[in-house]
């Protein structure tokens, strides 16, 4: 059995709902479970976290940046990195804001330099995005256009509601890409290179 | 009199039609002049260059960064570099591609990496972006939400008549702002420091 | 009289000791006044932030960004985005870890992406740093070689006597800098741009 | 057969040696061949780049980001990506520059989203380089303290001399883990997300 953890964090069920839609996406691939742990459970579930085989981090874009919430398991996992903990498992990351840009590009980076710090292996979105005018719709898979990670935008005054239903097929696209990497990517350890 | 330079490569149009919209921004502020400079006669109009008050750079974004054209321009600018030719003048930055994330982000941080090295003083944006519902439409300036810079969006089957009027309006402001700017910090020379 | 603050988060006094070093700095330009403020102190001295001329940011580097006590501080400032009250001051940043690169300018890009939000204009090191085998010294201002801002390095396991002498002086630079700049930049409002 | 392709830009030499040694720990690995494709044959040997199971990018860092030569390949990979040439193939980076830090994360951030942008996996450092002051000799592998992909600094008015014995460990280092990961990989194509 292959597992995934959703690492997340949510300030007003957006990331939350989104994680979720990951989650789907991780149990429609057969032979892999996924479970999904709030930061603020990450201490308590180490060896959760420890025993999956991908790793994928969500958190909302507060700022510009990733939540006080999300830096505070990133450093956490600090220990984590001691212990060589996460070496050559698999990583991606999600994202959520009020703009259509807003900066969650930067989030995503900052998500995949804390996994190249642990030495993971970063698996993107993988999903080209609508860019001509007979696909640039709402129905569109990644109509954000991203690359590093799935990105979704609700408006400022908006619950989950204003997530758009196409955001949710990508964030579940995300989680089946992972999925499957993490399939192929299998158990067997990678020799250390040193 | 200020003078703003917008040096700029562009490769179907969209770019050159949104330098001149930050061009007529510039012109807009009293005792300020604007001068388009094609990245293909930076080199012949290096003198232009090092008169201007402020410099802002515009590229297209292709596969995720600045132009080969442009990234041609910003390798020249190591002869500026040498002499610190334009220390301590101001700088923005503009871009646009086929989607609405579409990594412009990462073109912005390098055309604002470069300005760093050359210690020049950076001018963003300041516009903050529609985030509600209510607000959420394509007449909003800014409606890619952008902060570092200016990000238009326009699909990939279209020429500049895919770029909407928003997007023109918000170059226009970030030309308002950086003469505003130019005109505010004026040619008074800081103190080197070292 | 010109005000610049120091907003930072230190984990174990390197950055305290840095952000001094900042300080004193601001304080050799005449006329320029300098005060620091641990981050846990920000809410409570938000009117000597909304009055101050300038902003300089500094946060240590832990798994590749920003502290999680920087990042409340990150968050908790979009009071006084909402209100507007940083635009158009100057910002600038600073940061240590224990490695060369050590992925602080991840750090540096995320502070400068929390000034673009604010509206803020963005003063960076503005020192060459050291680049011949003549010039390669411990002795070198900006050893480290940044741009964006300021980059100390000490060891992992070394307190602030890990910090070398130029590195303090680099950090003096900056404060230097940006008290310069705030000087010429003055108080007069931008007009804004909308 | 496992092949890796490293493709590079070198304007002084230094980048090409960095490649030869990234080469050899390639080859290193039982099963898996290296071959070395300066980015102006990247044209003419496209069917290698299509048929390798990983390609790893190597530029100089000018003025902070990749390279003019490097930018150019890029803009052509756009013909690739089209094709979809590239998916799911392992992806990895080095560079090079004059001072310790210089900017060169910025430009293993533009070389990671142009494999981000083309579907690929990035393969990382996963060193976790020297931080004590017992270990922090010029001796250690990965003594530059990266973690996005691999870093040499040699000094400004050096040739491939100034590149240190630890740096060429470094990077053969890089090869060797990205070998291991593409023989892991294998070639059983993931299913398309979508």
């Amino acid at each position: 059995m292959t597992s995934v953890a959703i690492v997340y964090h949510s300030g007003f069920g957006h990331t939350k709902a989104l994680a979720e839609a990951v989650a789907s996406g991780v149990q429609a691939v057969p032979g892999v479970r996924a479970s999904l742990i709030p930061v603020a459970e990450a201490e308590a579930r180490a060896a959760e976290l420890d025993a999956a085989d991908a790793l994928i981090f969500g958190s909302p874009t507060y700022m510009g940046s990733i939540s006080a919430e999300f830096a505070a398991f990133k450093d956490w996992t600090s220990k984590r990195w001691m212990a060589g903990a996460w070496k050559n498992k698999l990583a991606a990351g999600f994202t959520s804001s009020a703009q259509w840009s807003g900066d969650k590009q930067n989030t995503l980076m900052q998500i995949m330099t804390l996994a190249m710090q642990h030495g993971m292996v970063w698996v993107g979105l993988g999903l080209p995005g609508g860019y001509s005018s007979s696909k640039g719709s709402i129905e569109d898979l990644n109509r954000v256009g991203a690359s590093i990670g799935a990105m979704a935008q609700a408006n400022g005054d908006q619950g989950v509601e204003g997530i758009a239903a196409s955001d949710f097929r990508t964030f579940e696209a995300l989680g089946r890409r992972v999925a499957e990497a993490a399939s192929r990517w299998q158990s067997q350890p990678l020799a250390q290179a040193a």
